[in-house]
């Protein structure tokens, strides 16, 4: 699972972010044929406003009709939030990948009961990254999760 | 309730919309205090990107910690959909006061089930104005929320 582009990506956009010295998570919506629609990071820092990694890549997929989300599936390299499991369900996508977990847990439940497939990988790389922000810059991770 | 200056707001940025040519749905975001931290339309049309108002209005509070969010409302003139009823939740707001939910009904009773107060103002200015936009432009309207 950890092999597929679109899960790649979202880790190449973790790292972009954290290069930038934003919040480290990656993401890419992919359409059931295999194509990018979009990939993106999360903006909080790069911005100054709220912007979470999966809203990125859905942002950077631009306009699109309904059929472009079927069978689609959205890898993130972290569990995630509320607003971006909302998201998943809005756009209708049929697969959500995610790095891991352990750092942060997210609406995984939500978009169980609401039909999607949910695959945890369990990647350690996402792991290390997060881990190793969420102790560079604690304020910075909780202003991103409003706590 | 609708002669709230947030709920004011929320209308104007509606009407902003439709006359831009996008989709005619306006939020507000205010602290507990009454004030107002951000306002915005739905961007869809004018960005080429989803951008529910809700989301325009947060974005356009700017990065906030989160006790700027304690005890704040968050104004909407339609029912939120499935990403921004996320989103309130990621950011904790107290209250979402809705100006109607006839046109559209989106995650008001997962709201409830997180503890927010949910107001429908049931205002007939929102719900003329969303109508007149769905008979306009149905594709528009189907786009935005994937169907």
């Amino acid at each position: 699972m950890d092999q597929e582009p679109g899960f790649i990506a979202a880790v190449e956009e973790a790292k972009l972010g954290y290069a930038e010295g934003g919040v480290p998570i990656g993401a890419a919506l992919v359409s059931k044929d295999g194509q990018i629609l979009g990939r993106g990071h999360n903006m909080r820092v790069q911005k100054g406003q709220p912007g979470s990694a999966e809203m990125s890549a859905l942002e950077n997929s631009g306009r699109l009709p309904a059929s472009a989300y079927e069978g689609a599936t959205m890898y993130t390299t972290l569990s995630p939030c509320d607003m971006c499991t909302g998201a998943c369900l809005l756009y209708k996508v049929k697969r959500v990948v995610i790095g891991e977990n352990k750092n942060f847990l997210g609406g995984e439940e939500l978009l169980k009961s609401r039909g999607k497939d949910v695959i945890v990988v369990d990647n350690q790389e996402c792991k290390d990254l997060m881990e190793k922000f969420m102790k560079e810059k604690p304020e910075l991770w909780n202003e991103d999760i409003a706590v």
